[in-house]
């Protein structure tokens, strides 16, 4: 299915020259989230995934019904102070100032074998803060995956520096 | 199974006196989120429900699920500013002061069949300003499904008063 042609391309969003990809059209179509979802069943069955970690808010709509399919557990990764009980943290770099990533301290147990999920790959700083942070709460992150990719922008190559792989399921040139 | 030993309580959270329900440890229990959103499907299944709408952002962790199970849409309801297409609002009433709803203005087609989802029922003013906002988009809301209600505190009144029954799987007493 082509799913890239259910994404809407919003031009100047958030600011101008940037094309703003949205999958809010990808998600109300059907047939083509339920195509989304069983494409990543597809890569990851028999891999023996414990968890899958969506990073907020758009990786967690991707993120929990991947998990549901694979009968493994979700783990949300938050913006600061938005989830309830005692977290670990870190801070990662923006393109101006930064911004923290947290979890839940007791989120995993010992030697879980954890899918990172998130809606859109750009440069990869937030999926490589997240990473980090759950191989610091001792997971071993076997993958993060994406519906969409911008391979001009160099995320693949930020993952991999932090030992992580990267697959996405739609590339989109330009920015 | 008995989903409601796996919801942790944290007392006092965000505020003195509130015990505050937390869904992560029912979501990282692989068979608990299964168990979850699998009684949800049985309850929905063959009521035709076009589109699952969800509420920011707890809300998309089951709601997201539960459309793909279904085979049905998803349409994320968020706060003010998150959705990047042309949106319509509501305003709503909170305790102290108010706050706002946005879903996209071409989120729905006419006379669909929406199932509105959330983690928690609590007063019900979030969930009964998301079923207006749904009501004016021109959806028909079949109902408004949580994981946990509080009883005592009214929701399920509030949302009947709009016109939407209420389903639920776990009630607390108390708040």
């Amino acid at each position: 299915m082509d799913i890239a042609a259910l994404i809407r391309t919003i031009p100047d969003h958030p600011s101008p020259g940037i094309l703003f990809r949205d999958i809010t059209t990808l998600l109300k179509d059907a047939g083509g989230f339920a195509w989304t979802i069983e494409a990543l069943v597809e890569r990851y069955r028999g891999q023996s995934l414990t968890k899958i970690a969506g990073v907020e808010s758009r990786g967690f709509m991707f993120g929990a019904p991947l998990a549901v399919a694979l009968g493994a557990g979700f783990v949300p990764i938050r913006k600061t102070g938005k989830l309830p009980a005692s977290t670990i943290g870190l801070d990662y770099a923006l393109e101006y100032g930064t911004d923290r990533l947290e979890m839940h301290t007791d989120a995993l147990q010992p030697s879980e074998r954890i899918l990172l999920v998130d809606d859109l790959l750009a440069t990869g700083g937030t999926a490589r803060a997240a990473a980090q942070l759950l191989s610091q709460a001792g997971g071993e992150v076997i993958e993060a995956a994406f519906v969409i990719e911008l391979p001009d922008l160099g995320g693949r190559t930020r993952l991999a520096e932090a030992g992580v792989t990267t697959f996405s399921l739609v590339s989109f040139g330009g920015h």
